[in-house]
């Protein structure tokens, strides 16, 4: 017997250490909501929500407001009964980084109980994992000053974000590519190219004998048959990220052979669906990564739990706590360099 | 810790209280073998594999064979690292039974570390399940008595056996509902129809008033496009059991849309496609039950623990630990007449 006696949810700020710019969205700030639930026998669990609006149409005053609305769903429930639990807060519809945030929670008390770690309670499958570092969209100059500062760091993995300006992205990553020689590159648009742009974009860079292991979200989240367009006409990956938030979103685009990689975040699926999206992808052959919105640390944590416990990410992108001001660390994993361990 | 250090198969023979006819199969005995894993600190977990060589060309001395084989895939691994293990074990292709057995064996023991139920581990949904209760082929007079026993017993689903002969099958039915009123019926024809005889079964004992909840494998298990033709062309809701061992069996009759329903056997899948089929039936909206092969009640709990765990079972078709001679009962679960109760 596990009774969830209580909720709480706090808002925390967070600062970027620079502006954080990708198609149509500059960040500066990023306010944070961390959720704490707390057992009848003392047992305590941590998540975090990093709201999306872009994403989710999620605020954080909206998120605080549904703290009545979650303590009525989990109260008095056991953690025990945790699919239960995730049943009940699949219905947190209007925040998909909420439900993720209660779920993880949840589970993470449960484990306290059970003395395991989460990434053990969802698999143990492996206890590491590497992740990229991302270059934001910016001048040429600074664009190349970041991938090559990334790359010094001990990234193997560089994650740049293009899709405002076609020839001014096809410029950055053949530069980026000449200085940062033996790297990989995940090219993310975020949504901003035409499928016809993608497909010119992917085909030019190609030429010039860049390899790229996965192009993610070329186009707008719902033209799922433009998706499929360049998929089929690039010679990269495709993978999809907005188009990839529920696991009926994904059950869609197997159906329409749409893509080659589905990038997981907790933010957009929860805990529920991203376990689903995991089967789905398995089943049909589709390769996975794992990314993050604007977590801290504690946050972080959610997805380097899953990523371990499940351990069937080709790529993990969870770099959103290495570019915030976070005084202090809270994660329930070991940041060595592009490495996080757990225990 | 808790590595693995010692791995046992048992056979035992089991008795069937009479014979079970189904389609081109009649059973009189079943020889499962019983599988126990030890860990270092003395946890044990017991899983039970049901050969089943009309279904997965399994028979007991192939099994026994791969004692071996299993030893020297999980030997000195950690039943914390479970998804490891499963993808491991995903290898025993020859005896997806043994599989199952071996998987659920490593769960119960480490279930048995945290103190927890393997039902409460997979997730706690609901600690009840109702079963149904199954009718073979036989001579009419002896369809209707078992019919009419198993309804007076208290079993609210009533599972019919169908498949060899179209004609006495109908009168069956019709006479079976005469006789137990406000039962439920499950009819399963074991692959015994064509598409065009199961439409003509199906629509006529629709047009005599007969409601039927699923429709089982009415024909041929890699007839996808027969199952599909069946499902479109009959009042009843079909399901798929021969033709839904594997993960992508299940995904490949999805993107088919052949059956409303899917018939999950742990026998069939392992743990590990099963939770898979979960996940890809929750995300395509097709309708789930969980049936069995010739279990005895340790071979059951699997079942059970599974179906209690995941809370997503319209129908439990786990009777045949109900139809054999069992000296020692072993499940961990209470048997109360159709209810089967968790702790």
């Amino acid at each position: 017997m596990s009774k969830i006696i209580d909720v709480n949810f706090t808002v925390k700020t967070y600062n970027y250490k620079k502006p954080f710019h990708i198609t149509n969205s500059i960040s500066t700030q990023t306010r944070n909501i961390e959720v704490e639930v707390i057992t009848r026998e003392g047992f305590k669990g941590y998540g975090e929500v990093a709201p999306s609006f872009r994403v989710n149409g999620e605020t954080t005053e909206q998120i605080m407001a549904l703290l009545p609305t979650v303590k009525e769903m989990i109260l008095e429930l056991d953690t025990r009964n945790y699919l239960k639990i995730f049943n009940i807060t699949d219905r947190l519809i209007s925040s998909p980084g909420l439900k993720a945030a209660v779920q993880f929670a949840v589970i993470d008390a449960l484990c306290e109980e059970y003395n395991c770690g989460v990434w053990e309670f969802l698999g143990g499958a492996k206890n590491e994992i590497e992740t990229d570092k991302t270059v934001s969209i910016g001048k040429l100059e600074e664009r190349i000053k970041d991938a090559v500062q990334i790359y010094k760091e001990g990234f193997k993995t560089i994650k740049i974000k293009v899709g405002e300006n076609l020839n001014e992205d096809i410029e950055a990553v053949l530069e980026i590519a000449k200085k940062t020689k033996r790297a990989k590159y995940i090219i993310d648009a975020n949504m901003g190219y035409t499928p016809k742009q993608a497909v010119y974009f992917a085909k030019t860079i190609y030429s010039k004998g860049i390899d790229v292991a996965i192009f993610e979200q070329p186009v707008i989240w719902y033209d799922i048959e433009g998706l499929r367009y360049v998929r089929f006409n690039s010679p990269y990956p495709v993978g999809a990220d907005e188009s990839a938030k529920t696991k009926q979103d994904v059950l869609r685009l197997i159906k329409n052979e749409a893509v080659d990689y589905v990038n997981i975040k907790l933010m957009k699926s929860g805990i529920s669906d991203a376990i689903s999206i995991v089967r789905l992808c398995e089943s049909a052959n589709i390769k996975l990564m794992i990314g993050c919105m604007s977590e801290s640390s504690i946050g972080v944590n959610q997805s380097v739990q899953f990523a371990c416990g499940f351990g069937v990410f080709d790529y993990c992108d969870l770099d959103s706590h290495l570019m915030m001001d976070e005084k202090n660390y809270r994660g329930k994993f070991k940041q060595n360099k592009n490495k996080m361990v757990v225990q």
